[in-house]
């Protein structure tokens, strides 16, 4: 039995079981300081500077009186322990991407990105005005966690290549490194998928392990150094289109907390999903620049392979919707992407041609 | 001389003059209250929802030591008093448009839209991560304010009309409400403009002082009974392509807040951002379902109508830019969205044509 059978059959997550060990937080006198493990390398491009940006806003709001302290993978538990480190209270918190935590539950998944899924706008849609938030919090409950999203990478590109995918075919064999339920789309295109933390991606790709990778977008993936090993890109990708990270608080410890530090914990992360978001944006571009001026290639994926990776996306989503927390919460998620995705390329999109038409900007 | 060249030549802002006159806020042993006055109709759908997140926000953040007090346009002074107000010290903040005060200096308009600018991802990204802020801070120092966006409506709708617009010949002449430097890009095309206060829009238009009007977007729009009195409406608009909204405080209440209650004003204002501009997609679709289940007829400008708009706007720009401090602003956002745009356009761009294919979304 896996222990997701195991919490739907016992109706008790594991994580609450174990948080009976549960060491207390460092609170007195109105002051708290939380351990968060993170699943990133200290100071990594983006998901690391969202970390600081958290902790200095927390800090800063609350006048001291609330400090997270921050470790990087490996410093405290390894890249992908950050779930149950946080859930059984050996740390007080984690900074991840929840997708990392499908073996779980498969609804995790949601939380970060699905193949076909919301872009980061759309997610905060979801989140704030149709029940997402409401959702997560409904699952972290289940593994004895307050999760918000807290960042989000916008959408990631479809990754570096040895060589050039000239059809769906090409996947056939490929050693391929992508998390999540993107991951298990190529599987069904006959990729070998690989769930290799952020760290140890350039050793793999170089030592062959790996025959090709996605990480996150031009500005993280170039300091990876990873145009370095293999120098096709694809900047637009099917399987994270607006990726979520997460912070997430062990439940007891969150409930310990003052209102105040609850209500500066949620709205630190909110924030943070706009700070980061708009900050890969303004840096993909000119660092893609700086790997095309290097000689890295740039593609995109033909129209047969996009179909591809639909088919896909259908078969997995379809399995994944077995789990019912999965297809309750996908139910919501996809009603309100159709809404939002309508609207949006009805006004912005409208607006959005028209302006590169009218000024000549493409 | 007008007010702007007065402050150009004195060097010295009239609301810092006036600030010898501030009445000192209601701060006490840690406590502060803000009265902030609006240039909203109270309840009104949006744009005063955003006035009570706030207001929430940085109430529960602050564990209660720090308290909005907001009032509705007219409660204590008018719509588009509300800027002096706060410059002078009369109140300690307002919520406002700031291109509702371009008679102050056209280098406000940057701060909500320009006709053919920024989406409210683009805004985020030069706002924080290019300048955009310390740029408001300085131009809100000009005038003794300490200014933060705090909120977006998203891309505005081109507005309702009695009769199609089938050429841009159909402006000439036409009794039109429309704000900013995009009122001023219709009078290009010969459109008598009016800046009508959200709240008059109603009777202006029924009793035919206005031919046509825009206000936000068809959620708000509806909330104030537009289609009831001009059934053709356009969802896609040049004008403000995504308006942002501001949080101004007198500059010398600011400076007496502790460094506590400065930083929960500038993230409560940042977050709130993203949760208006979600707030307006989430709404938009459905209430634009309603109005043409009601009897509305949607149309989209032609490309002669766009091109007509890039004309005049092009002008309007060129005669601002004649201002140094809107030329110096303008171009810092210019090439932050230029940037931005060619980026989203390579990655969200190429994603969501291809989702809306592969999924048969549109």
């Amino acid at each position: 039995m896996d222990r997701r059978k195991f919490l739907k059959s016992a109706g008790l997550a594991a994580g609450a079981a174990a948080a009976t060990t549960l060491a207390t937080p460092a609170i007195s006198q109105g002051r708290a300081k939380l351990t968060m493990v993170t699943s990133w390398p200290r100071g990594a491009a983006g998901v690391w500077d969202v970390v600081e940006h958290i902790s200095e806003t927390v800090n800063q709001m609350s006048d001291g009186t609330l400090e997270v302290d921050a470790k990087a993978a490996g410093e405290l538990v390894g890249a992908f322990e950050s779930f149950d480190a946080a859930s059984s209270g050996q740390a007080d918190a984690y900074h991840a991407a929840d997708y990392y935590f499908i073996s779980q539950s498969p609804a995790w998944a949601l939380f970060t990105a699905i193949p076909f899924g919301m872009t980061a706008p759309e997610m905060m849609v979801w989140y704030y005005h149709r029940g997402g938030r409401e959702l997560h919090h409904e699952l972290g409950e289940i593994f004895n966690l307050r999760s918000f999203i807290a960042g989000n990478t916008g959408a990631q590109g479809g990754g570096w290549y040895r060589s050039p995918i000239n059809s769906a075919e090409d996947f056939n064999g490929l050693k391929f490194r992508m998390p999540g339920l993107g991951g298990q789309t190529v599987s069904k295109l006959g990729a070998s998928v690989q769930n290799v933390p952020g760290g140890e991606i350039y050793q793999a790709l170089a030592s062959g392990a790996l025959d090709a990778t996605e990480w996150i977008g031009p500005w993280s993936d170039e300091a990876l150094g990873l145009h370095e090993v293999a120098k096709n890109y694809y900047p637009a990708g099917f399987h994270e289109p607006g990726a979520a990270l997460s912070f997430a608080v062990n439940l007891e410890v969150f409930n310990s907390l003052s209102p105040a530090h609850q209500k500066i914990i949620e709205q630190a992360s909110a924030e943070s999903h706009q700070w980061l978001y708009s900050l890969y944006i303004s840096n993909n571009g000119s660092a893609l620049g700086r790997l095309v001026a290097g000689g890295v290639t740039t593609h995109t994926f033909s129209d047969e392979v996009w179909d591809a990776f639909g088919a896909g996306a259908a078969e997995v989503i379809e399995e994944a919707r077995g789990d019912d927390m999965f297809a309750k919460i996908h139910d919501s998620a996809f009603a309100a992407m159709r809404d939002a995705s309508a609207w949006i390329s009805g006004s912005d999109g409208v607006y959005t041609t028209q302006r590169a038409r009218v000024l000549g900007l493409l």
